[in-house]
């Protein structure tokens, strides 16, 4: 048995299951090694960086399999999105924003284009764009999301409904075969993983951030902008990270305002990054991190979660 | 085919389905309707009004099948359990605050204990007092909720590792069918479902606020506190309840302490629902209301969710 769902048919691949693009931790050797397990590993383009792309986009595109690559609709170029575009990949997702501009140049070039999600709204808008798949992203996922986000389980079903015939996949709080399962019992064609992939060999991580997801309880994560101002990001104010604990969430919590007009504090973390006294990134990550025991090859998590997904399955229709 | 599991087996239940018991609006009726359709009523005892169970409980022990009743830990006296365990429940279900005095009670008469948890702690708790099952509830569920919840999708299988073998229901953003399957693939044992059941025929929502859970979606609800301390609810600060829109919360959000210290705010309060210009009660709803379009009798209700929960596993499988 394998669970063949628009999803696989449409990518040709072999599981339900897409990496998300984590921008700067889902990099080349990640993606390639979720497509060789028979997911589809999508690239994490972030804002566009070429330097970062120069090097990554060979190392998925080497995988022989389909992959492909995520970008972020509020900061990313055209330019960025032409680069990936040269190497061939099988998709291209946005995320965040909105997607009209970018999602253009996707579809001139014919390339399957997913848009990921956060509200009814963003999901009209996707479908306006010509979307080919969307991503329904619920509000327990790592890193950002939406401030005001919807839960995976009611949220899935609406958007499948809304959608159709378009497929959907489920993200946010999916950390293994289970989740999976019940993406697709929602009507889902899949599910898109992403704190789950960051404890594999191939992830960028750092290795405190893998040991902090490893050792991590859903109920340590927390949406917040407190770790972006304090790192100077600029991501729009609509969006939050979910980020286990760090010293400075629990100094500035509720005083987001307070920290953003506060230049020497954003130079103050700056320098404890600098001295090690933080960790030079937040560790992104989703309530699924319960779920997160070990660190395998990504490619054998893909395989794993798959058989997960098909015994839940068949254990919840035998009983 | 039937989607027999743990639950359906230890209370002599048709479906995997339990009717959530919201205080006051979860009464006899529609306790009894719920079981006699193949669920497990479980009538909303709240914190144990004598007079109300006194009028509800013969209601629902007429159904001729196993029925159940629910109570608030932090509120409910000895003496309202013991008023129901006289009709001969099948189940007493406790929720929100310790568990363990009214536990007891309910484990002296022999009677099938569930427990209610919002988080991990919770559930250990439970299963130190004995509970026979579990719902692990997520913040997307309607009413009352932990401040800081969990999201159901991540949740439950976390529950169901840690509570093994004793049996976990699902709560929170549950609507139809699809949310039991997918509440079963996670590994639990069958689903809680609230805010849908308040949109049939016998239950004692007021018309308009039935109303405005066909019409409403997720997006449109929110927890907050707000709603009971204007009405001088004496809700734990823990816990906050997931509501529809509401003029006073547009007025007091983000200022709960103000309007705590406000005695003359909390009799306006009273005054606009005593001229009818907000309801008599807040319109307690979950996120999964996109998915109430119609109002049904409950027992058809339950069977038209098995139904598509069978289905809906059949589809994920099949594909």
């Amino acid at each position: 048995m394998t669970l063949a769902t628009a999803f696989t048919e449409m990518f040709g691949v072999r599981h339900p299951i897409a990496l998300a693009p984590m921008g700067g931790s889902a990099g080349g050797a990640l993606a390639a090694a979720v497509s060789r397990g028979g997911g589809l590993g999508l690239l994490g383009g972030g804002s566009g960086d070429r330097e970062w792309l120069a090097r990554e986009l060979p190392l998925a595109a080497e995988c022989g399999r389909p992959w492909g690559v995520g970008f972020l609709s509020w900061a990313a170029e055209a330019g960025a999105v032409e680069q990936a575009l040269e190497y061939g990949p099988a998709a291209v997702m946005l995320s965040f924003g909105d997607p009209a501009p970018l999602a253009a140049r996707v579809r001139a070039a014919g390339v399957p284009l997913i848009v990921q999600v956060t509200d009814l709204e963003e999901a009209r808008r996707a479908l306006d764009v010509g979307a080919d798949v969307i991503v329904a992203q619920g509000t327990e996922s790592g890193g950002h999301g939406a401030r005001h986000g919807r839960s995976t389980l009611p949220f899935v079903p609406v958007v499948v409904d809304l959608a159709a015939p378009v497929p959907v996949l489920a993200a946010g709080g999916i950390g293994d075969g289970r989740g999976v399962a019940a993406a697709l019992a929602l009507g889902a064609a899949g599910a898109l993983i992403g704190t789950r992939f960051q404890a594999t060999a191939e992830a960028g991580a750092e290795p405190s951030a893998v040991e902090a997801i490893v050792g991590g309880s859903g109920e340590d994560t927390e949406r917040n902008s407190v770790l972006d101002i304090a790192r100077g990001s600029r991501w729009p104010t609509a969006y939050t990270a979910r980020t286990l604990g760090h010293p400075y969430l629990d100094r500035w919590r509720g005083r987001e305002a307070e920290l953003a007009a506060d230049p020497q504090a954003r130079q103050e973390y700056q320098a404890d990054v600098a001295r090690g006294a933080v960790p030079s990134l937040p560790v992104w990550a989703g309530e699924a991190v319960d779920l997160v025991h070990n660190v395998p090859q990504a490619a054998d998590l893909v395989a794993v979660m798959a058989v997960q997904a098909e015994e839940a399955l068949a254990r919840a229709v035998r009983r």
